[in-house]
């Protein structure tokens, strides 16, 4: 069976890169998925494609509804969400995505830094695991998917 | 991922096809569906294979429900549903198919002229893109998949 | 048990209130809902609640946003949807609410003239009844609901 | 039928006060819930209830998992559901529970000054309406509910 | 909290009758629904409120999609469904009302002769109980709402 | 996409075969499923794997559950569901199967003589087409997955 | 609102009394439901009412079954669902009631001494609550439905 | 069409091995999983990645939740759901994968020696096979899949 992950929030690291790498490392049988990445194309994919509106709320709304039939699919498709949550940003749409991921009943990994434990704390609390850096996320794949634990024996 | 997208609606022009030659062009990967675009066809299937009936309600009952067979489970195996509005005829039908995907949860998108704006503002509602060409629905599907958006860098 | 009955679809004859007065001299146990039918109020009641638009679009998106938080959550709550059909307008909102109500599996009669029959008739194939009369939709609620049947000893 | 109204988010001010003053003038037959809105119990509970904890972050996981068995209770229950974003704080349990009403399909009114927009575009796509104030909140509930527009002179 | 019983199947004898009358003598807080059972009404509805078709294939199915109205509502909103197989008659609207009951996860009771008991297997064997008579009907009922068992001290 | 169908009922004659040679000849993208019809080893499954029993009802019900874990699990995964009934027997299991595959919403195909028609008339009420030929269910295939109508210019 | 509340597990001692008795001190609207917990009816019961059975084995399904149609309608009709483990028994009946509820969505509350703690992990995992207490489980609910926390001064 | 069967329980013998050496020896389209068995990683796999925990519930929480992403996940993508009861241990999280997988309406096979009989009852009555030995699996998985039964000539 070929997992499906979904990576969801913070788009200004690379933090994508580092769990795909680290899941490509150790051959897992896993396919990554994402919001698009890049903050202007997603900020303006709806007036470039729709037509310009001269009001920024419209403007925001055509995108945003955009992204949405991207960010539902993968959601609704995948085994696993991470989101993570940096530290710049009101990042509402990270934690959106985890209380829809929630309703759903999709197993969520939280990735986050201990700054924004108490602010995130409801959000950590739907959570399956709270991770601090990737390469915790990287074990996590690699333990929940292949059975396999650094420094145990038999995985 | 392989995407799916079911084609509803209009059946008199070739939209389908220059939606379908662009996502080829752009080498998506997407799977496309429709119902069946033969009007004779599609009005006189059952009672060509069922057997004739002599009153036109059943005449067309037959039909329906055959059609019914193939768009609702190709509706509810599809992501994304466009459902595209012509210029002539009642097309009750294509109205159908958005509530029915409206209630499923699946991505809609409306293709119509404008003229219809106002008329169509309830299925408008319920859809995550309005787009008055197939071109526009191409560009769509380019940047939903893929995260190409002409003229952005990174995507 | 109370029956929820929605009442969709044409909103210029009385046909709702023929519906009403036939159930309640019937005794039945049944609660009706409905869309708004002031039509300008519901042309009208995104921007006059929510602020005036300049862009005829967005002033029908926000009026019929508004009204689908009545419709859907009344539809989902109905156990027979009646959708009527006239014999003006493009009618699409009635039909989406058709397909609606169909893909939520919810009991569809369907009540228009015999004119509308083959332009109708995808709608008609997910119905369990097709009806020309508000007599005769009153008929079925009383047959549906008490089991009674006009001429019929036992019921 | 007694519609049921979740009042989520930001806890700091009357506005939950203001929209049910507002309701009852208007004598709608609304029930609303909420979550608890005292902030220190709300941080406390878990641990208040169920023993001290040494680390913040258990402290914090225990008081969330407690909150949500109203929280998500009360949502899957509601039939809409408004979500308040303030001025201050993350909010990214306000987010969280959008996206979790999303995912249920309930319909959704964000609140929000105007200067959040842009940050919760996210949010404010997967809502049926975006108001400003909470009397704007009161007029969607007077219509939605009651079909009452001021001005308009069937409703 | 009230069950709803739904008791589907036979409709020549009083057995329905003889399970009411039991949980009223026990007091029991359960509301009974049914087919409508007047045989020849359950025939004729469709044609007598909707008008005559020349084809009896045309006129059974108006009638029985009628009658799907009332008995897919009654049982998706039951949380006991009995299925009662009479000595004649095909009955196969009984088999079928289980099979639909089954898929809904619904509580099944079969009542049926011992006679039929292998060519009832299947059904029997999605039902989680298998009774001869309405008594043993009643028996269930007591114990399973009230908790109560002939001859059981605490119960 | 492969088209799933399951052929339910009657395992006495080799309709199935007759379906399966007619959509290979058509080339169709179709998969068939169906229960195990080796009758002898569908009654004693349960026995001869589990032990044996001195009940007949035990000895049944060993049996019928362990072809419930086939047959449901099949129709689940079908996207048309095609129930045979044949002359002789009961055939309560087809009927149920009907039910089971009805309230999941699959689409469904009756094949049956003229002169069970009455007595199957809620089954077939169920149903999106009624054939009497397993030709016929050939033909309804062709045309709901491929398109196809013969004597149809463009299909 | 009403809020409905199931208490599975332990039936030796009176825990379900003393959280009844603490809910109805506090006022809280909560009804409370139960499996049967008379040892011996709920051991007996199916052969009690259905006859009796010669293989230990077939009386125990008997009546296993029939207890079934009490406690799986009764979980799902739950808010909450509050499971027990006593200090005696296997107790795979309350094991099994978590993950059923568990898969529904409730919202479970775990009430075990800590000795159990290890062997409980992955159920106390499913859990929003653990807790040791009757009393304990009264404090949940009077925050979790009215607010109010011992010591708080706006609950 | 490739079954996949998950092999939930007991992890100290080797049982599975047993089942899927039967499947390959007959060639069967199947897929098994299963949890992580090796019992000291499953145990501290949350800390060991996660970071070390002071107190023992968080120790374990922390790895009965990661283990669920796992459990959760592949119960919820399986067709059968095979659950073994070994001799020692309270094995809750077995009975809890059961309860699981019933609500989810998965086929549910439960294999465990006689002696366990009483304590597994209501288990056993959410099963459809209840077997004592790994051969008796492979038997049902070789007869539900392949419809091959020893002895019978036609399968």
């Amino acid at each position: 069976m070929t997992w499906s992950v979904y990576l969801s929030g913070e788009i200004h690291t690379d933090w994508r890169e580092t769990i795909a790498a680290g899941a490509r490392a150790a051959d897992l049988d896993v396919r990554f998925s994402a919001p698009v990445t890049d903050h202007a194309a997603s900020d303006d994919c709806g007036v470039a494609i729709l037509g310009a509106e001269g009001d920024k709320f419209w403007h925001d709304a055509k995108g945003a509804r955009l992204n949405a039939i991207r960010t539902r699919t993968l959601i609704e498709e995948a085994d696993i969400v991470v989101v993570r949550f940096g530290d710049k940003y009101k990042q509402w749409n990270a934690a959106f995505d985890a209380g829809y991921a929630a309703a759903l009943g999709k197993a969520i990994v939280v990735l986050h830094q201990p700054e924004h434990q108490h602010a995130l704390k409801e959000v950590d609390a739907a959570a399956l695991a709270v991770a601090e850096t990737p390469d915790q996320v990287v074990a996590i794949l690699l333990y929940v998917i292949d059975g396999k634990l650094a420094g145990y024996k038999d995985t």
